[in-house]
């Protein structure tokens, strides 16, 4: 075979979320767009703030074409690195410099950055379920290997009870997703404590640091005005991974960055690796425009109205049809539990009715599916009797 | 240590030419930018022809914000990869469809693709020199090793003569490069002739297939009407892999694709995997809107003329001088032979005169320099006070 040993695997194991995304577009042509009920993929239908527009025309009317879209330092411009710097000093209390912040492309390359940079063969990465399942294939690009530590599903908070025995010399960091995808659920400031003080021991025990990676793409969309704790406040060796594809609704402009404080342990040997990472994936560097772009726009808040009309409504007409749902109060996704065992059987069913979820065993999950209604409000709308049909195949 | 044993060897020997680059900024704000000729950095100086800036007011006006920013097929968007079908079909009688094109992040990111889906660990992948350097961290990056054609420096064309010896059942790639960065030369039809020749042969004789990565985003770049050969009409297992950064001045944007035939060996395996790659190694998709640009401005042509001046007044002016250089036929590069053995002392004496070069050891090309001629006109005119001087050291 010429595809590699490892890559075999991967192409096998295909994410389930980017086939049912490419199946609702066939499905979309064969009964018509408007009804098909496509909840699988975290495409933000919040319309792109018009603030986006005006950086753009301001940056093409005010900025020379060669700076707009020419090379700069591989860790990205130093008046966006600054930019973004200021704004989370300010909303954190945090003092970070630009030469903390590398713009990545998204925030799935400053997360391979990471990975490349710390991760030799058969390292360890472990990740609470439920986790974005690209998480493990991220990991697997360099050869190291993702630990899961299984969901309470009693609370869908960290699961820390099971933690500690999962930890190892082979441990290199653990990713905390907050709010989370695919639950919604947002992990407290105690339970960040918690974590903290089950790493600042096995630290002490494993004779190396451990690493937070903080994904936090999701967290300016939080209902009800929940708190997201700053995890680099609490967890001494974090690194923040920051996107803006949710909050801004850019997610084909791959625009991110990551945020590293000095006080982490190696924190010079990192950043430096990072910035290498960035340029040796071939990156090279975060999209120039759209840095730009960006930099202009960290004050802009996320459309929370829009999704939470969606989250209400879908909560309180699913739950009413008698489905059980873990509540979000965070991100665009709910999970709904399967009414049959094999939550597959259940996603079949919804195609049925043209209704497209995800089965969340690709998130660790299995028995769940994921829903992500970061889709029209009028499409919610729609889908209610669907759903009702879709409800009457179990509890009619 | 935290950072991998892999990627330590990476950051020590990091990118010359980045260092270079940087170092020259820092030299700008102390003696003024206008005193400082940097010839590091391949950063294309010639203006973003105008039909970027009209494509993108174009999208902007007249597509939907969540299109034009959200995420699409992994592959790209349908119509934009058709387009780049059809204009590669007219160009050079190819008979792709939109299947074959992956919309890729610059040539690099596909670069990256291609290693990720076919190495396994201790691979090899060929390069000829004078080659491009961060091609060894390409392979690296995922457990591979780049195996060095050396140079030959009478003709800078391909060394046929010392490939058959390195090719062994851990060949699974060679990578061709036209026009050469650094060198300038191009490749001609018979070069590439033969070399297919050597590889229908060593197929035969390993038992699977060598895939030549025409790595082209110079194929624009072309003095004097020279005919650069489109590799895969020539050798089957091609794969073609293009950036739009030298031809639209476009490299912060990281916009390219590669196109694979369906003719080549294990084309479904190999697609298939090349679009798996792009979603896993974080960058999920080429950016969004410049994927939207390029497809308007296909039949844009480079600024041929730009580069020329700068070519021709340079080579004039500097074999005059003494210098003895490899003459250019595309790219924006020439190479210089140090007129010392250790082509370093002879860059470190560029320096005292704010002139940058970047050593060709780093291309695999000891003895020679590299200069990058994607500067200003007005830049290359101020400089030759300052080559006269440096001239005038060895020469004089």
């Amino acid at each position: 075979m010429v595809i590699s040993k490892n890559m075999e695997k991967l192409v096998a194991g295909s994410s389930t979320i980017r086939k049912l995304f490419e199946e609702g577009l066939q499905m979309a042509q064969q009964v018509g767009a408007e009804n098909v009920y496509d909840f699988s993929l975290g495409n933000p239908a919040s319309p792109v703030p018009t603030e986006v527009r005006d950086a753009i025309n301001d940056i093409l009317e005010n900025t020379e074409g060669n700076v707009v879209h020419g090379y700069m330092k591989n860790a990205g411009y130093d008046n966006v690195r600054q930019a973004v710097a200021d704004s989370l000093n300010k909303k954190n209390g945090t003092s970070y410099t630009k030469e903390n912040i590398i713009m990545t492309c998204g925030a799935a390359g400053g997360m391979n950055c990471v990975f490349r940079s710390i991760l030799d063969t058969d390292d360890e990465v472990i990740a609470f379920a439920p986790f974005f399942g690209e998480y493990r294939n991220y990991a697997n690009n360099y050869g190291g290997k993702l630990v899961v530590v299984p969901a309470d599903t009693d609370t869908f908070q960290l699961n820390l009870k099971e933690l500690p025995r999962l930890i190892n010399k082979k441990t290199k960091c653990i990713i905390v997703n907050n709010p989370n995808n695919p639950s919604g659920v947002i992990y407290t400031a105690e339970t960040i404590k918690k974590l903290n003080d089950i790493l600042v021991n096995a630290e002490k025990k494993i004779g190396h640091p451990i690493y937070v990676l903080a994904d936090e793409p999701y967290r300016e969309l939080v209902y009800g005005g929940q708190d997201v704790p700053y995890i680099p406040n609490i967890i001494k060796n974090s690194i923040f991974l920051y996107s803006f594809s949710k909050t801004l609704s850019l997610p084909g402009e791959r625009i991110g960055y990551m945020a590293v404080s000095s006080d982490v342990d190696y924190y010079d040997e990192l950043i430096n690796a990072f910035i290498v990472a960035n340029r040796c994936l071939g990156f090279v560097n975060a999209p120039s425009l759209f840095q730009l772009v960006v930099s202009k726009c960290l004050d802009v808040p996320a459309n929370i109205a829009f999704y939470d009309a969606n989250r209400t409504l879908l909560y309180k007409e699913l739950t009413e049809m008698g489905f059980d749902i873990v509540k979000p109060d965070g991100a665009f996704y709910m999970l709904i539990k399967s009414p049959t065992q094999d939550e597959e059987e259940f996603v079949a069913m919804g195609k049925k009715y043209h209704i497209i979820l995800v089965p969340a065993k690709s998130f660790g999950c299995p028995g769940y599916v994921r829903l992500a209604y970061c889709v029209s409000n009028d499409m919610i709308k729609r889908s209610i009797p669907a759903f009702k049909k879709l409800a009457a195949e179990y509890f009619g």
